[in-house]
């Protein structure tokens, strides 16, 4: 099969949407790229950086004809945009997605949409150190792992075509249902960000006057907060439409917080010993 | 005032007590240094690499006639450390080390030396990413912050050289009480290690078998839970010694993520948003 657009529509043209599009550029995977979102100066700097071709007059006006449609803008807004785009995509047009919640929200999509248009959700666990389409780059998916969440409604030539897309990239796919996803994700990563902020928030409570306690902070507390500095409104979102598994996890977490509490309040040495010690085994095992 | 020690001797020579002695050597502090500890080959080891000059037959006999004595070793360690050098120490030798934590323990020390032996509580706050005497470096402390907590019993001529010492290697020098620095670290630095630990604990538990859920950790966990891969003997130690405040910091830690779990709960958007957007400007306000 090879794998060809003749017309791709990118919404939400910033890192993530930004290198998929240098990725189908740089590898002839696609005729023309439009793109559309919020930002009009976004989207004249990506003309601009020769990421996209054009910019339409608005999601719903850009998706217009277009063979493949990406949604790369925060999850908070994907059901209103569906809501938006849907009566205008082609029939058989393939819409896919990046964001970082499946689980609800795609059956959520998958009612929004007509019965041509072929929906495949998608999530590349891509670097996100840095932000915006300046730092897009066709090399930032590569060895990382793309998950891909097909329904019973997926068409599999679809999920075929996304598929080979994410693998073009240079990523690893691997396929699970949403519900799974959510879980996942919700433990490694909407649990660890919700820790950040929380514990930001405590040793700030602690930081009144001239007493800052953050400024005696050294790279541990650096490293453990670094996210703590992600969008406020991306994690408010990402937290209300994965909340039944974050609840969860942040139960578990305080689960194993009270363990640790327990042991110190106890004097309990070894029991402390033995916590750590099976937590630092797994982290080493880790990389 | 010039700043010299005829014989110093570091009792733990890896990477905090090397880099102090490279400091030493490198702006001609000190005359020679001897080094104590448990591991005979650290030691053979800092001798080849030019770090200390000779190895005692243990700490008691390593601190004889020396003007300067550093602990560098594990906090856990202090206690018995001193109870084993105090009958050896000079008159007027000045005793420094550079754990973290302070509070009771520096009392204890205090309780444990005889009146001729000066002891000037020190924590310098370096990088803790490398380990080992090979990559002590007397740039290690660099531009960085120490923390000397002298109590009503510290003599002030020993303060001002342990000072002067840290200064020379490059810090900033900070004072305050015992007590205030554990309260500040348990927030900044303890705490964090507990919930890093607690953190892989969690994710680790949900991943029997094939489903190895941290495979799927991005670089937001893999930073977040970085510090759960130090020691897990020494942290036990700086819990077990900080106690009391790092059980006030879990419950405070508890009572942010309790905030954040109702307001999820609650699909309350307006209120988790202000909650990640304070953290969020605090962590930005860090860099």
């Amino acid at each position: 099969m090879s794998l060809f657009f003749n017309k791709v529509t990118i919404i939400g043209v910033g890192l993530i949407g930004g290198s998929l599009a240098r990725v189908m550029k740089a590898q002839k995977i696609c005729g023309e790229i439009h793109g559309a979102g919020r930002g009009r100066e976004t989207l004249e700097e990506a003309i601009r950086l020769g990421v996209i071709d054009h910019m339409g007059r608005g999601p719903a006006h850009a998706v217009e004809h277009a063979d493949l449609v990406v949604l790369a803008t925060p999850v908070g807004t994907f059901a209103s945009l569906v809501r938006e785009i849907a009566p205008h995509l082609k029939n058989g047009a393939i819409l896919t997605d990046v964001g970082s919640v499946k689980g609800g929200l795609v059956r959520i999509i998958e009612g929004l949409l007509p019965p041509g248009a072929r929906f495949v959700p998608g999530h590349p666990i891509a670097g996100r150190e840095k932000h915006g389409v300046g730092a897009a780059s066709e090399d930032l998916f590569r060895g990382a792992k793309c998950i891909i969440t097909p329904t019973e409604k997926t068409d599999v030539n679809a999920l075929e075509a996304v598929t080979a897309l994410w693998t073009a990239a240079g990523m690893n796919v691997v396929i699970m249902d949403p519900e799974q996803h959510d879980h996942i994700f919700a433990a490694v990563s909407h649990l660890p960000h919700a820790a950040a902020y929380a514990m930001v928030s405590t040793v700030a409570e602690f930081s009144s006057g001239a007493d800052n306690y953050t400024t005696f902070s050294g790279a541990g507390f650096r490293d453990f907060t670094r996210i703590a500095a992600s969008s406020p409104e991306m994690w408010r979102d990402i937290c209300l439409l994965n909340g039944k598994n974050i609840v969860e996890m942040i139960e578990q977490y305080q689960f194993a917080l009270n363990r640790i509490k327990k042991a110190v309040k106890h004097n309990d040495g070894r029991k402390l010993e033995e916590l750590f010690r099976s937590a630092s085994d797994v982290r080493r095992g880790m990389q």
